[in-house]
C-alpha cells in the first residue's frame, strides 16, 4: 500500500469513526448510519475501492450494536454504493450509482436545493409569462362547461382521441413524421413515457445511452429493471459504431444532444436505423425541444427517416409550453401498439384528462403553432443577448457552443478558466444570485467536459443583459492573481 | 464525365425540374421543396456526389423565388443531405449509408379506438354526469385567465399550496385528521402515491398487505423493489396478530376493505398503531372512497387516532369526483417530510398543475362538500334500487354484503349458485350486456371467496332497476335443471 493510499485510508477511518448518530432522532440508527456513509461515498471521502472496517469493529467504534452497522452496510450494498466480497470484506464500489438510486433526491437536475424563485440562468425552462393564458382559459372552460359525451366515458388509456390526432398533425408539419393517432399515447411526461417504453423490452434487456444523457430517462428504465450502459459521445454526438453487442435498444437525442446540444448528422442517423433494422430492434428518439431552432427550419426528426418503422419517438409539451402541464406522448411503430397497450394497462397513464381537450383545441386551431413561432422569435433575441454578453464580458472564460437551438446555451470553459474547478464557477455565480447548471455531473464513463448550461428562454432581455454582466464580474474575479 | 453519369445527371435534373409545389398548401414552398429534395436523395434518384443546379436556375425552372430554393438547399445542407462547397456549388452528400428506401407508409388511418361504453355494473366508477361542470369550468377559466404569479414560478414539488391547504381542511372535517398542508403532497393518483411511499422504505424491505387487496398498490411497491407479503383477512378485515416478523410496513384499507367492504374495528386499528409504534415503523392507510357512507357519518380515518404519528394516509379524488382528474395525495408524519421530499425529487410528481387551482377553489368554497353530500344522497338511492332488485330477482343466488358505503355492492354467491363457477356468472351477465367484476382474482394466499362486485354509483335508478332485472333472468337461467 502506498503512502497516499495509507493516508486516504486513515483519513477515511477517521471520518468513519467520527460519525455521530442521534439516538433521539426518529430515524432508526441504521438508517442514519447508512445516510452518513452514503454521503461519505458521494463526497469522495470514501473513494472507490476503499475497504470498510469489519462490522464488529465498526460497531464498537460507534458504540452501536453490530446489527446496526450490519444493516447499514447491507443497505448500501443493496443500493450499490458498497460491494461485499466474500472473505475479503466490504469495499466502496468502483462504479457509484449516484444517478440511479431511487432513494436519493434527483440531485443532478438542480444541484443542492431548488431556489424558491427562478433565478437566471436556470436551465430547461420555457418562458411561462408569454403563454397565451386567455386563449387557454377559454379552451379549458369551453371543454368542460358542457363536456363532450366521450369525456364522461371510461377514458381511453391512450389519452384523449382529438389530442392524439392533433399531435399526429403537428408531428407531420413540424417534425416530418407520418403517423396515425392510433400510434400515439399521451403520458404525464417523458418520465412516464420511459417507464412505458421499459415495459416494451424484456426484463434485464440492455439499453445503450449517450454519455452524457438525460438522467431521468435512464433512471426510469433502470427502475423498471433494464440494464443501461453508456458510450461517450464525440463532437457529432452518439456514435453508432460504439453500439455494444446484445444491446436491445438505443436511446438518443438526435435533434439536440442532451445536454450538449449538437445535432446527430444524417449518416449516423441512417446508420442507427440500419443497425435497428439489422438487429430487429428499436431506436428511441428523445425529442424534447427541437421545435426551437433559430436558424432555418427545425431538423426533421430521425423518426421521419424510416417511416417510424424502427423508432419510438418521445415528445413532451414541458419545454414547448410549460412543465406544469405534465403532458407528453410517445409514438410507437404500428406493430408495437398492442405491446404499448399492455404496458399502459386498462387504467391508462397518469396524465390528467383535464388539460387534454384544451390542448387539442390549442393545436387544432393553430394557436400552438403561432405560439411556437412567436417564442422562436423571442428566444432567438434572448439567445443573442446572452451570447453577445458572453462575448463582451467572458470572452476566453466561457465558450458558447454554436447550435442555434434549444432553451439553454452550453458553454465550455475557455483557457482562462482552465485551472478553475467547475464548482468554483457555479458557487461564484450563486453568490451573485445566478444559477448555473454544471456539465460534468452529466458525464459518467469518459472524462467529463467542464462547462455550464445557461438557460435563457425564461428571462427577458434586460434580465439576461444584466445577468450576464454580473456573471462576468463574478467569474473574472475568480482568478485575478493568475490574470495579473 | 462518363455517359452513365451524364445519364443520371440528366435524369436527376428532369426529376428536379418536375417537382411540383402546391401554393395552396399550408406548408411554405421552401418546406415543400426541401421535403421533395430529401425524398429524391433518400430514394437514390439524387445519387451521392451529384451536383445540384444553381439556386437561381433552379428557381427559374420551378417558377419560385430564389429565396425559396436557397432556403430549401440551406435546410438540407444543415440536415446533412447536401454539402455546399464554396465556389463549386451544392452537391448530394457522399456519405449517406444505404438504407432501404423508406417506405412512405400508406397513411395509417387506424384512427383512435373509441373508448368502450360503460355498461352496468362496471365497478369503482363515480357518477360522472352529476359533476358540477359549469362551476368547474368557471374555476378552471378564472385560475388560468390571469394566473396567480406563483403558478408561473417553478412549481412546488409537493403540489399547489392552496390545494394542499384545502385538503388539510377537508381531512379535518370529513376524516377527523389533523395535519398541516406541509405534510401533504399532491400526486397523480394512488399508483404514484405508492411509488413515492416505496422510496420511504429501504430497498428490499418487506411490506404486508391484506389478502385480498388493491393490486395496483402492491404492484407499485414491488416494482420499486420492495417485497410484498399477504395475509388473509377474516370477517373483520386485516388481523394485526398475523403481522410477520421483520415487516417494515403494513398497507390496510381500514374504512372499507378493498374489495370486500368491511370496516376494520377500532381494537384492531389500535393494535395496528401500537405495533407500528413498538416497531418504530409505519402503517399505510389507503382510504379511497369512505366519504361515501350512506348511514351515519363516515368513520374517522385510522390516521386520526394517533395524530398521524405512525400512519401514511393515501387519498384520491378518483372516486369522489372523477378518475380523469388524475389527482390524489398522501399525508406523511412530520418527521417524514424530508424523506418524502427526497422521494418526490425537485421535479415534483406527475400530477398536472392545470386542475389544481380549480380543485382548490372547489374545496375552499364548499362546492366539493356540497357535491359529496349530494352524491351521497343520490348514491344511497341507487344502492337501494340495486339491493332491492337483488332481493327481488336474485334472493338465494347473490348475497349482498351489508356495508352501507362505497360505489359498489359486494355479493357473495348464495346456495343456489354453490356449484356454479364464478366465470359462468360473469359470462352470463356479459351476454346480456352487463359487466360484473369477479371477486376471486383478488385473492392470492387463502381460498378465494366466490362473488362479484356490482358498481351502482355511475348508473341512474332506471338503468339499475332494468339491469338487475336482466341480471336476474341471466343468472337464474344458469342452473334451471337443478332447481326444477
Amino acid at each position: 500500500m502506498s503512502n497516499s493510499q495509507n493516508f486516504s485510508q486513515s483519513n477515511f477511518q477517521a471520518a468513519l469513526f467520527a460519525i455521530g448518530l442521534d439516538r433521539a432522532a426518529p430515524e432508526p440508527l441504521h438508517v442514519q448510519l447508512a445516510a452518513r456513509l452514503r454521503a461519505l461515498v458521494l463526497d469522495g471521502t470514501a473513494p472507490p475501492g476503499m475497504r470498510l472496517p469489519a462490522s464488529r469493529q465498526f460497531a464498537q467504534e460507534l458504540s452501536v450494536s453490530r446489527a446496526t452497522t450490519q444493516a447499514a452496510l447491507e443497505q448500501l450494498v443493496a443500493e450499490g454504493y458498497l460491494v461485499a466480497r466474500r472473505g475479503a470484506g466490504t469495499f466502496v464500489a468502483e462504479h457509484i450509482p449516484h444517478l440511479a438510486s431511487p432513494l436519493m433526491p434527483e440531485r443532478i437536475e438542480t444541484g443542492v436545493a431548488r431556489p424558491e424563485t427562478i433565478r437566471p440562468f436556470q436551465h430547461n425552462l420555457p418562458d411561462l409569462a408569454s403563454f397565451p393564458y386567455a386563449q387557454w382559459a377559454n379552451y379549458l372552460a369551453s371543454a368542460w362547461r358542457r363536456p363532450h359525451p366521450d369525456l364522461l366515458k371510461a377514458p381511453d388509456p391512450f389519452g384523449w382521441g382529438p389530442l392524439r390526432q392533433a399531435i399526429a398533425a403537428h408531428l407531420g408539419a413540424w417534425r416530418g413524421i407520418t403517423c396515425g393517432a392510433g400510434q400515439i399515447a399521451i403520458t404525464s411526461g417523458a418520465r412516464e413515457a420511459f417507464e412505458l417504453i421499459a415495459r416494451l423490452f424484456p426484463a434485464g434487456a440492455t439499453i445503450q445511452f449517450e454519455d452524457p444523457c438525460f438522467p431521468p430517462a435512464r433512471r426510469s428504465l433502470e427502475m423498471a429493471g433494464l440494464r443501461c450502459i453508456l458510450s461517450p459521445v464525440d463532437e457529432d454526438g452518439f456514435d453508432p459504431a460504439r453500439i455494444e453487442p446484445d444491446v436491445a435498444g438505443v436511446v438518443v437525442t438526435p435533434s439536440r444532444q442532451y445536454p450538449l446540444g449538437m445535432a446527430l448528422p444524417l449518416p449516423r442517423r441512417l446508420e442507427l436505423l440500419e443497425w435497428a433494422k439489422q438487429n430487429n430492434t428499436l431506436v428511441i428518439e428523445d425529442d424534447y425541444d427541437s421545435e426551437f431552432r433559430f436558424s432555418g427550419q427545425p431538423l426533421p426528426a430521425m423518426t421521419s427517416l424510416d417511416g417510424g418503422e424502427r423508432t419510438i419517438y418521445v415528445g413532451s409539451f414541458s419545454k414547448l409550453l410549460s412543465p406544469s402541464l405534465r403532458l407528453g406522448y410517445l409514438v410507437v411503430p404500428e406493430r408495437h401498439i398492442d405491446g404499448l397497450s399492455a404496458a399502459i394497462g386498462p387504467v391508462g397513464s397518469m396524465a390528467s384528462l383535464v388539460p387534454q381537450p384544451a390542448l387539442a383545441s390549442f393545436l387544432q386551431d393553430g394557436t400552438f403553432a403561432t405560439h411556437l413561432r412567436r417564442m422562436r422569435r423571442i428566444y432567438a433575441r434572448r439567445r443573442a443577448v446572452l451570447t453577445e454578453g458572453l462575448q463582451t464580458y467572458l470572452d476566453g472564460w466561457l465558450v458558447p457552443r454554436p447550435e442555434p437551438s434549444g432553451l439553454n446555451v452550453v458553454c465550455g470553459f475557455g483557457p482562462r478558466l482552465d485551472a478553475v474547478p467547475e464548482g468554483d464557477v457555479v458557487a461564484a455565480a450563486d453568490r451573485v444570485g445566478l444559477t448555473l447548471q454544471p456539465l460534468s455531473p452529466y458525464f459518467e464513463t469518459g472524462p467529463a467536459m467542464k462547462g455550464v448550461l445557461l438557460g435563457f428562454a425564461h428571462f427577458d432581455e434586460a434580465t439576461l443583459a444584466e445577468g450576464v454582466r454580473l456573471l462576468g464580474r463574478a467569474i473574472t474575479a475568480l482568478a485575478p492573481a493568475r490574470r495579473g
